[in-house]
């Protein structure tokens, strides 16, 4: 029996992660969950998994279940806000933590638990991208796995069992390219916020739905690699597959390239990460070669798609830019959402306030979230010029 | 540095091995070489590669190449026949032999080999199946590691690096569809040997050629793999992909599928089967996306392709039948380049010789021999009826 906490358990990676949970109960216990402000989806999760801790980040939304929880009787301990996301994360009885919530809020609980030598199932993607070399200097030190929770990353996870690290010539990332591939910057101008939160294969939450039309996810994915596996930025490659049947593949040193595939569908990374290094059997959808038919494959457009370069530009910079670039991103998301700005004012603004940061060579947790702050500030007033 | 042999040095795998041997000189040495026939190209070999011990099959040619090279003042050992092959394949020094001969002759040398405890890289295809359940029992027995040397079967060992043996779903060995897929058997009356012997995507020997255009090698594959991966028959499925870029694949019971993709390049197993469990860098040349744009994938057409099924009904039948099988197909392919049949008489002869054989459920070697003789004799005699 593994005892897990899940941050972010409301969310689409959390709810699903608890699916997995149900499928094993047996091998999987809820010690902690976490949520913003979705009490009455948290309430149910309370009965369903009985966890002894449960975070409502939102302060008055935790009183509110505190109340009905005593008025049933409940026995599980409410915490809230920061302090109360990290006592969830490094509650003294788990082994593994799922940081399934999303933004920066993921960075101090996620350092906490591996300092408690917690093994990490990451599902944050701010985590890395912001925090990529603190982080994995700590699950170093610590001896703590960060096991990755998303189907690009965790397809080069299972690319890479039995291979060592100095046979890697190349990781190739697949894209799926979004709801805009093919299209040019001309067509891109009449784009509507209802257009861009269609993805062809993936239904997904609706910032990382925007980053998939704009690219921006592919880049972000290409910053946690350049982390997670410990790779150069020209071992970081990305190849447009619209079929999302390939997660990604990694390219050897003797010009082997292994690839894995399957059905869309998140239960596999979530489970590969709650159960590894075993695989265990499920009853999801396998993949059927007489439905695949076939699988394409195109080099991504750079100039419709600038944010990808940004990425590979962020990272080029270093330090803190990597985390300039995605602050400044979640903010020129949120915007484009709440009908400010055009869909292709999000790389605008993206660059402009890369080109705007000091960069930072080896931050430390406080220049991040320094940088962090600096860069949402900056990117809200930046006004586009068309 | 590594001592190996190889035996059937002047074949196509033979050949190819040694510019692998040329490319890594200062990790492999060469101790021993065999040909059939071809004292040319063994004598070359010899200047090159310096073995201490060759063998010619054939006695006669034995006899010139000795000559020949005492003249040079050789010190190089010349042995011959059976004893001599199993001489150049059990040398104390040797840690690896290669089987690249064609042919049930490989089945005692391999088997000596293992009694030594030399690992095997195995390209010779009637060694498992013809053999199978002796080889792997007398591997398991001495801890010796059969290493495929083919694409298919070197991809699925890929797949399953780093993964258990219970984890495995199933496999799908991917086949190329050869130059007649997608043809009929009506089609399949007009062809001519010429035809049958254009590959589309694989310069290989005239044997094989003929295998991979009627899918009986396909078959084979099947049935090497239920030994060589210990499966059940109902674990092994094939798919035609016609690009052969996707080698083969393993599905996993969590339903995470595994490929192994590459350019068409025996140098790639035959290296991983020398440097086994190391990568080695090459000049080989890598899979470009830009290039490869699409893999499609379809199932076989058993009507058209009978001898894919003649396979899974012979590890159906089990014991003796799988070397009935091989040994018909040798003979109604000598028949067919030979001209003496068509085509489509291969899976007719190959059925009937089936159907007339007795299994032997447990057979010891000399029973596997003596179920080869018989089937030879009995395809030889084999009169179509059409």
């Amino acid at each position: 029996m593994k005892n897990i906490s899940i941050i972010g358990s409301t969310g689409s990676i959390g709810t699903q992660a608890l699916e997995v949970v149900s499928e094993n109960r047996e091998a999987l216990n809820v010690v902690g969950l976490s949520t913003n402000t979705s009490i009455d989806l948290l309430e149910q999760q309370i009965e369903a998994y009985s966890p002894r801790i449960v975070c409502v980040m939102n302060g008055d939304a935790a009183l509110v279940l505190e109340k009905r929880l005593k008025a049933k009787g409940s026995l599980v301990e409410v915490v809230t806000g920061i302090d109360g996301l990290i006592a969830v994360s490094t509650a003294s009885e788990i082994e593994l933590l799922l940081t399934a919530v999303s933004g920066m809020i993921g960075l101090r609980p996620t350092l906490a638990a591996i300092e408690r030598g917690i093994d990490i199932a990451l599902a944050n993607k701010e985590t890395l991208v912001a925090g990529g070399q603190i982080v994995m200097a700590a699950a170093a030190r610590k001896g703590v796995a960060i096991l990755p929770v998303d189907s690009e990353h965790c397809a080069i996870f299972q690319c890479l069992m039995g291979n060592r690290h100095e046979e890697i010539k190349r990781i190739i990332i697949t894209a799926s390219g979004g709801p805009f591939r093919g299209q040019n910057t001309a067509a891109l101008q009449a784009v509507t916020l209802e257009q861009a939160l269609k993805h062809p294969n993936w239904s997904m939450g609706k910032k990382i739905t925007i980053d998939s039309a704009t690219l921006m996810n592919k880049g972000l994915e290409v910053i946690e690699a350049r982390w997670l596996f410990d790779l150069r930025r020209d071992q970081i490659d990305v190849v447009v597959h619209p079929q999302s049947i390939i997660h990604s593949m990694v390219e050897f040193i003797d010009h082997s390239t292994m690839a894995q595939l399957g059905m869309p569908d998140m239960a596999l990374p979530i489970q590969i990460a709650f159960f590894y290094p075993d695989r265990i059997a499920n009853n999801r959808q396998a993949l059927d070669f007489s439905q695949v038919r076939e699988l394409t494959f195109e080099a991504p457009d750079p100039v419709t798609f600038p944010c990808l370069q940004l990425a590979y530009d962020a990272l080029d910079a270093g330090g803190s830019m990597t985390c300039v670039l995605n602050a400044a991103n979640e903010v020129a998301v949120a915007k484009f959402l709440n009908k400010e700005i055009h869909f292709l004012d999000i790389p605008r603004i993206n660059r402009q306030v890369m080109e705007k940061h000091q960069v930072i060579a080896n931050p430390t947790l406080e220049d991040v979230l320094a940088a962090d702050a600096w860069a949402r500030e900056i990117a809200m007033e930046t006004s586009v010029n068309r």
